[in-house]
């Protein structure tokens, strides 16, 4: 039997086939610019990216509830240029329309890219296989406005970028990563896979990648704070390494401040977006 | 006779030498995110970096009044990666002082890069040799938060930038160029000479940069404006270097909108600031 029915939501008025009104799973991927967000997770007295996404979605959805699932738990004030999420609804419209329509009740401040339909089996998070961070660095005497926002401002030393590099190829690989795991965390190891990383000096910017299987709490923003010290000439080298294969999280105090980092990239066994590439790099923002 | 008096200030109490009191020129070297300004021009009923910029001034000045000279009057909007100004004053803290100084009062959209004594008959606009403005544009389907407040979002055409720069090239030299001036100038003619031009696309971002010895009002954007007709395939070369050429502003209707354009550098016959290079850049913001 072929039944109809008038969905009348933000979309617009759709005539429908109720026979695809099952629940379908869609995933989303975005940008924020976490400056103005406790991160990206729900908080009691704090506003997260999840709270204002899903109330826009929650509108969207005709007022009813929809919870989201995000690929990475960013922190407050860190940035995403590919946060990937997804969530569950019987609304019928069509998958890619959410992300204009979604932008349409969003803040600038976040902004949805690309919206999909995926099996109801599919997982933002644990479908996942990597994520990739970026950490900017400006390692220049003067402060820049520009990049104020989305990067560390380290004026007082010259970085070297290649004791840097050499220092940061020896994590790649599957270690415990205890050293590198602010407190709080809930994981019940702390062994995690670092499949690749990169540090590259565009001028007065040092660019810092990494991506792993998965990340600690608080690991690249520790990782980069170590290997700041390391290019700044405090740190050697062979202490650097000593630190974290020893595992002493008491030894690392310091993480680098939250702005320089973004989330850059989720990656999945099969291609979940169109979308090739996303916008986010400072590396020639010199004149 | 060798006097010495003591100079309270922001700066902190010092001991001067009284015979050095006498009125200075310093040049300041200075960077604004233009969003939240009605321009560089003080104006009655809405807040101008100048107004933001000279009130700062004057509060280290021992709330004497300052009044300052840029290099260039950048619209409402327009950014400013190396805007030039100078002021004279009777205060004797030292000339490279005043750049922390000021950054201590000025809110952070706005940021002295260096500050510099200069000879009295020195003067940030009328001994500036030439000016260069950089224009961005973001030439793909989905917009980008992170270069939404600094770039043209044109989604819906692909810019053929080799056509832009061929039509581009042809403006450089001494010509009059009264169809790129805005109505509301107060210049006596329309001639000035372009030095130099650049159209360069990296992925999804075309970045034209103009220099020229001086520009008419609005002048950039309303260039911009046009070469993009020309790379969208819908305003041919000929036609477009009939428009200039004809001197008919009336055939030359839009003006790129002020978030893409910048003040990229200001040029004199001598080096004035130990600056080398500004970052204000979005060429490589691609992952």
């Amino acid at each position: 039997m072929l039944l109809s029915k008038i969905n009348k939501s933000a979309f617009g008025t759709e005539i429908i086939d109720i026979h695809q009104s099952s629940l379908r799973r869609i995933a989303l991927c975005l940008q924020y610019d976490g400056s103005s967000y406790c991160g990206w997770q729900r908080q009691i007295n704090a506003l997260s990216v999840q709270e204002v996404l899903e109330a826009a979605l929650t509108k969207l959805n005709n007022c009813h509830p929809v919870i989201t699932f995000a690929a990475g738990r960013t922190d407050a004030g860190v940035h995403a240029a590919a946060q990937v999420v997804h969530f569950d609804t019987d609304n019928l419209i069509p998958a890619h329309r959410w992300a204009s329509a979604l932008n349409g009740y969003l803040p600038s401040s976040i902004r949805v890219y690309e919206a999909t339909q995926v099996p109801s089996n599919w997982h933002a998070c644990y479908s996942a296989i990597y994520r990739r961070y970026r950490y900017t660095v400006l390692n220049s005497r003067q402060p820049n406005l520009f990049l104020a926002p989305y990067s560390w401002h380290r004026y007082k030393d010259t970085l070297d970028e290649c004791i840097m590099r050499r220092s940061m190829g020896k994590l790649v690989g599957e270690h415990d990563f205890s050293a590198f795991q602010r407190a709080g965390s809930s994981r019940s190891h702390s062994i995690t896979t670092i499949q690749d990383m990169k540090v590259q000096r565009h001028g007065e910017l040092i660019v810092l990648e990494i991506q792993a299987s998965g990340f600690l709490y608080g690991m690249v923003r520790l990782i980069v704070s170590q290997l700041v010290e390391v290019g700044a000439g405090r740190l050697s080298e062979f202490e650097f390494e000593r630190r974290w294969r020893s595992k002493h999280r008491s030894e690392i105090n310091e993480a680098a401040p939250a702005q320089g980092l973004c989330l850059v990239q989720v990656g999945y066994p099969q291609k979940v977006f169109s979308t090739t590439s996303i916008n986010y790099d400072f590396t020639s923002f010199l004149i």
